[in-house]
């Protein structure tokens, strides 16, 4: 176990903020609520963008950007999106700074370079891209737009954790226009299941799709589709949202196309986004109390070689045998870094790959070569065992789908134990308190009733399930009729 | 020519803003001095970015990134820094906005909601990135740090152009700390070294590698290295910059480390970055009056093949043939669009995709197939020839490298022919206004000079060549002497 971290049974959440700045992911700056993404952890969010960008690409979209700032009169056109984004904004009023007369060192705002109108820096993006989008479409044929932005975005948060909620954070948004309703509710649906895909099957974490209640809507949206990820102390992270914006956006901009009869419409929209909170759900789905545990499909290094050796001599031999290895690694597709410090002993080594996450660690000696084997040891079980060198490639390439399916079989495992079903408001409580997790209950479906829960308990309506099981029962609050069950916890 | 495109030689400053909008490249947006780069400028920029980040990390660099914002008391600390961009910076002074109370349907920004401590939109990050080394450098075993941060960043100009000076721009800044004086110099040197082969090699923009005079420099540098290009119109344009920052950022920030002996010493500096506006670089290098020219290293895509048909048999067998080919040439490498579009004509397609610079036309008909030809249009020299499709995918591939080299060895021709040597300062103001382009002349080294000719004529030395020959001399302008000849050039 790692001194340096807090154990999780003793503290989660001291635990996660350990980890985080441990490991080396990121780092608390200078400006309240801002984050600095450490090297070790921009890498990892570097593969996480790479393979979404290849998944948006391969179902036909393209990467444009547009401006950082949103004058004020933009931004209040929209008014459920402005209302929702007005008491986080950070707002631009003057463009220039003067010295001040009375400390020639010091810098004074030039009251003289107010800005007409304030620019409100971007929280997201719908009210910059549809004044543009008007610009843009006149005609059936310049539909459909199928744009996605990498973008840096500032919400006004009053309580910032490191990725999970900070005031500036990394993100990409997709905002997509199209002709018909029909066509973008399936857009919507299509990149919740790219979210879905990339969640499960890159980040090994499990995701519930749902849509949510008219109290957790996007501001702005028809309808918001979510994913919705369960974390190992039983809280549930809300790991991407895709809006189905209806026309609000299109009348608030005045966006309309001539359909094929010449006819006027306005245009249907979507968004969608994932952001830097996925690292925060990377970590609380897998790693320990030794550090970072990372899928080996988003590890910046798959593997780490660390030579034991006696003196120079000892190195080059052993560094010999090394280098070739980790050639036949990579000759597989596989990244490799051979760890030859001279500075560092291996134990430490050890102790750092571990902290960092890398998935499987190899241990080369001097008698190691003797034997013709070498040492392997896997991250997510910790576990070490010897095997013949001539079998490395394969076996290694193998134990990297092993890992990867395990850690998300392991979270599935928890996933259903932490899944409850509450058959009475007391029940619900119990449940909540003492073991955490999803919970299946009855709700009336009224706002007002997941108000009164969410006072109460802290817990809310994290999705109402796709293709969800349709039943009688009633409302575990009002009593009232339910026709299905929905899924609440507490959240992130 | 493009009818939706002024002439260069009507008006070359109108000509490249009609390039980028008609080209798809950017746009103007809501926010004023702000652009909306549009996907297909953002393709290019893509890879320009990949090209790049491929090149730092070969060289050892890793990512990391920073906020977006900078305390004032920050950004402050480094005098000449700050001095530097203080005139044009946005600031943020506010955190939340509320319902104006005398409309209800518009926002005010909050009087309650103003910050104790004004935040600056980062126009260069020295100063947020030195405040965070400081924690992170203690010894001489935490040196170096070879980061790069890919970011957008906010200097408020009064007067903007599409890519060239913007208000909000990308850019990529790298900030490296070194223990030694020596090291950081020789990094300095090595990041202009990079720049300069993807400027010259994947731009196929020659480019004079040099040291900026003192006016010129970096604000907060001790030196200011620099590859200078020269446009169609005889214009220089600044491609890139390596700033050596001596121990600056260091002193500023109280960034020390301990060095073997365990005597502290102050951190030695570089920072170095190159921005969307290489964008108009590429485009004022090879583009023309019928459009954007694009090399085929930076080409999204690099064929594209347009089918010529007659109802939809025909289509059906063209097709056939058409995507044969395009698989034929993706296995080699290239990347390829078929242009199947039933709602435009071929003619409206040459048109178009001229117009976006994709250097490879391939036009396919059922007489070719007949015939087992296709006919290939190059974009750089507008010419036209029909080969056998057997032979197709060597051709084009050796194609591609051709029409590479051809202009970069046309840009270097213009540079050559556009290159001068004035030998006194009637001469060299003839020059100027009647030929442009870079003018070497003897400076006498002096800052006063070089204002004083900058005041009169508009030219300003671009920078000292490395290497640059020795030869005695008197300055064109002061008569004093001179040990070399320095570019001067007007610029962008």
């Amino acid at each position: 176990m790692s001194k340096s971290i807090t154990p999780q049974e003793k503290d989660y959440s001291k635990w996660y903020n350990d980890i985080v700045v441990e490991a080396d992911l990121a780092d608390h700056s200078a400006v309240r609520g801002c984050m600095v993404i450490k090297p070790h952890g921009y890498a990892i969010w570097e593969i996480m963008q790479h393979t979404l960008d290849k998944m948006f690409k391969e179902t036909g979209h393209v990467n444009a950007y547009f401006p950082l700032f949103i004058p004020k009169s933009l931004f209040e056109a929209e008014e459920k999106n402005a209302e929702g984004f007005a008491k986080e904004c950070a707002v631009v009023t003057h463009y220039r700074l003067k010295t001040n007369p009375n400390d020639k060192t010091k810098l004074i705002v030039d009251p003289d370079a107010k800005l007409e109108e304030e620019l409100i820096v971007r929280p997201t993006s719908e009210a910059i891209i549809w004044s543009t989008y008007k610009t843009w479409i006149q005609s059936y044929r310049d539909l459909p737009i199928l744009i996605n932005q990498w973008a840096n975005v500032v919400r006004w948060e009053m309580r910032t954790r490191l990725f999970l909620r900070t005031t500036e954070f990394l993100w990409q948004e997709g905002h997509t226009a199209h002709s018909t309703k029909e066509e973008a509710v399936i857009e919507t649906e299509k990149m919740l299941n790219v979210y879905a895909d990339f969640v499960e099957n890159y980040m090994a974490v499990p995701v519930l799709k749902g849509v949510k209640s008219i109290n957790e809507r996007f501001a702005g949206a028809e309808d918001t589709y979510c994913i919705e990820a369960l974390m190992q102390d039983g809280k549930a992270l809300q790991a991407g949202t895709s809006h189905f914006l209806g026309q609000n956006f299109a009348k608030a901009f005045d966006v309309k196309f001539a359909d094929k009869n010449g006819k006027l419409e306005y245009v249907w929209a979507t968004s969608w986004g994932v952001s830097t909170r996925l690292m925060g759900a990377l970590i609380m789905s897998h790693s320990d109390n030794n550090g970072l545990v990372i899928p080996p499909k988003l590890a910046p290094v798959q593997v780490v070689i660390v030579p034991i050796y006696k003196g120079e001599e000892g190195l080059k031999k052993v560094s010999e045998h090394a280098l070739k290895l980790k050639a036949d690694l990579q000759s597989k597709g596989i990244s490799v870094k051979y760890d030859d410090r001279d500075t560092q002993r291996p134990g430490f080594k050890f102790a750092e790959h571990e902290l960092k996450g890398i998935p499987v660690r190899i241990a080369i000696g001097e008698r190691d070569i003797e034997n013709g084997t070498i040492e392997i040891a896997r991250r997510d079980l910790l576990t070490k065992e010897v095997i013949k060198v001539t079998e490395a490639d394969n076996y290694i390439a193998d134990l990297l789908h092993a890992i990867q399916k395990n850690l998300y079989d392991k979270a599935i495992e928890r996933r259903t134990k932490m899944t409850s079903y509450a058959n009475n408001y007391e029940e619900f409580k119990k449940l909540l308190d003492e073991k955490g997790g999803f919970i299946y209950a009855h709700w009336d479906g009224t706002s007002e009733t997941e108000e009164k829960i969410k006072e109460e308990t802290k817990a809310t309506i994290r999705c109402i399930p796709l293709n969800n099981k349709q039943e009688q029962g009633t409302c575990i609050y009002s009593g009232k009729p339910s026709s299905q069950k929905v899924v609440f916890a507490r959240a992130y």
